[in-house]
């Protein structure tokens, strides 16, 4: 009989995120989430919430304070909107090029950049990924953009350009406390800030 | 009897906001507030928030998506979180530096900072003016840092100074909604923001 005491878990396996959708993971404190960019070319908005209190989320203005610069680079604490860790950007493979400036899109940004309150966006992803964990948030906290290539130029100028990464890029988000992490493959079709194609994305726990 | 139909009403004053204090202002459609750096070096925090709903309020991260920039320049029209206008930056003489991507101060950051959780802070400045007027905030929201000068360097860093306004450097704000303004002396006095020293304000209503 083989002592299984010792060894490892079996892999977790990933789970796709289709095109356009989103999905929430609650995770355990420890635990780490790899977001896998798997055609390298799309945005995946990343919001998570306390488990104990949803009220409590991270918070990109209290992270940028903390870190003192506009974006996350491995090794960075995202912290909540009470200053408290609630996750870590423990890996990146990518480039390192990631939003927190930008607000996620919604019904009302696709009736102004088209005309189309119905087009798929990410505040409708979260709201339905919270809704399914009977969570509504009271507002939508603005979302940490994984990828998303947005260049700020002299005068704090921004441009929205296509991601910078290769395909299989991932980062890795450590959970600082019990939480809820939701994510969504970014719908935007209209400016190119997923190169114009929305795509898959995957999610793989690793556990703690 | 002179006729003073056509007379200009008359000059409304100043209201002094005391160094490391709040003031809450409601403003009706179309009048302007004008918000005076009086020794030059002091930061406003600045937030509204919609008098029918306070629930949808003036977002940076909307804002700066519409402005594409990641502060605003005078004429820029600022947004709720539900994308709608609600303030209008329609005169500045300053030499236009703020900021919209730091977090108030508030208990958590002086606790971190110096140990210091009794510390007066823009949070509690400006709960303390919404409970007045019998509102709550269910979060905060990104304030607009007037004055206050982060710069953006290259990769992203930033770097808190202190402001390079003159004394007298005003900002003008008109409310595209009937709206509830609060301003705070940010009492910053650790990191430079002020100056190291805070500092009275003063804001003008200057009427429709």
């Amino acid at each position: 009989m083989t002592d299984l005491s010792n060894a490892a878990p079996p892999p977790l396996v990933p789970q796709m995120i289709a095109a356009r959708s989103g999905r929430a993971l609650r995770m355990a404190r420890c635990e780490t989430v790899r977001v896998i960019n798997m055609h390298g070319s799309q945005v995946v908005d990343t919001w998570a919430f306390c488990a104990d209190d949803p009220a409590e989320f991270m918070s990109m203005e209290h992270s940028r304070t903390y870190w003192m610069r506009a974006n996350p680079v491995a090794g960075d604490i995202l912290l909540t909107n009470l200053r408290r860790p609630i996750a870590t950007l423990v890996a990146d493979t990518s480039p390192g090029v990631h939003d927190t400036l930008i607000a996620a899109c919604d019904k009302a940004r696709y009736a102004q950049l088209a005309g189309d309150a119905g087009h798929a966006n990410c505040v409708d992803n979260l709201q339905a990924c919270l809704a399914q964990l009977g969570i509504s948030a009271a507002s939508v906290p603005a979302p940490l953009n994984l990828f998303m290539n947005v260049a700020i130029r002299e005068g704090g100028r921004l441009e929205i350009r296509a991601p910078v990464c290769e395909p299989g890029d991932y980062v890795d988000l450590r959970a600082e406390r019990d939480l809820i992490m939701v994510f969504s493959a970014c719908p935007q079709d209209i400016v190119p800030v997923n190169g114009l194609h929305p795509r898959d994305v995957a999610i793989q726990v690793l556990g703690a």
